[in-house]
């Protein structure tokens, strides 16, 4: 117990400006991270729904239930003010917090789609996972058109 | 279908280094994205733990749930030759391939003691969950002191 008081301590001690404001590059970073990681499963998902390797109907449900997990992640990290960061760049545009309501709606959209993915990835087989997998990437691809800068 | 069809080809085309050989800049990525958004919902556990903002029982069991859903994902990130990236910096000692079992024993106690803070977060009140949050605390201690890099 004593042990893990220290390591408590040591842990929040090393992030004082995160403990009083919630650095803005700290949410840069958790948001871009869960987008990283949801990007590492979907993409894996899309190789293979397009063939260019073997469908593996295991490996696909495990990725759809991770996409499914992080989409309902990200949200918390776009906290106000965070359109721009300290030392973190950052695509996110300021349009997120003006019209916030689209924006909400958007990562509704990406969650529902997402859960609804998970879901047919544990009966459907390769043909019949095409229709949620594209709901999905065109959930992605709509909020990237509104609220993200191109490259 | 055919809008579909179009943004998994899209998608797909995007990443060709990734899709033939699973780009080691894209496996660092992914898990240091992973661990990014542990620490952001770990972080804020510790605060209220510690006390220095007000415990939210039902902020603290949904953090829990997200650390043990981000706990399972990091693993498949580090890919083998992955101890080196070509554009991003990783602090991932060669060790973690050379002392697999090892690491892989390390990376299953976060996965369970994740497990278990957030079962207890359904339950327990913030001083029952100090020995929890203390576990996994040292779990994430004792890996980064053999398989990181210091800064």
């Amino acid at each position: 117990m004593k042990k893990s008081w220290v390591l408590v301590a040591v842990l929040a001690a090393g992030v004082p400006s995160w403990a009083t404001a919630q650095g803005m590059d700290d949410a840069i970073r958790y948001r871009q991270g869960i987008f990283e990681a949801l990007k590492w499963n979907f993409r894996d998902m899309g190789v293979m729904i397009q063939g260019r390797k073997p469908f593996d109907k295991a490996r696909f449900a495990k990725e759809a239930e991770r996409v499914a997990a992080l989409a309902k992640m990200p949200w918390e990290g776009f906290v106000k003010g965070s359109s721009k960061g300290e030392d973190v760049p950052t695509r996110a545009r300021p349009e997120i917090w003006y019209d916030h309501d689209k924006f909400n709606t958007m990562m509704q959209a990406l969650i529902d789609r997402s859960a609804e993915l998970a879901v047919a990835a544990k009966t459907e087989d390769k043909d019949g996972l095409h229709h949620y997998y594209g709901r999905v990437a065109e959930a992605c691809k709509s909020c990237h058109d509104d609220f993200r800068e191109r490259d």
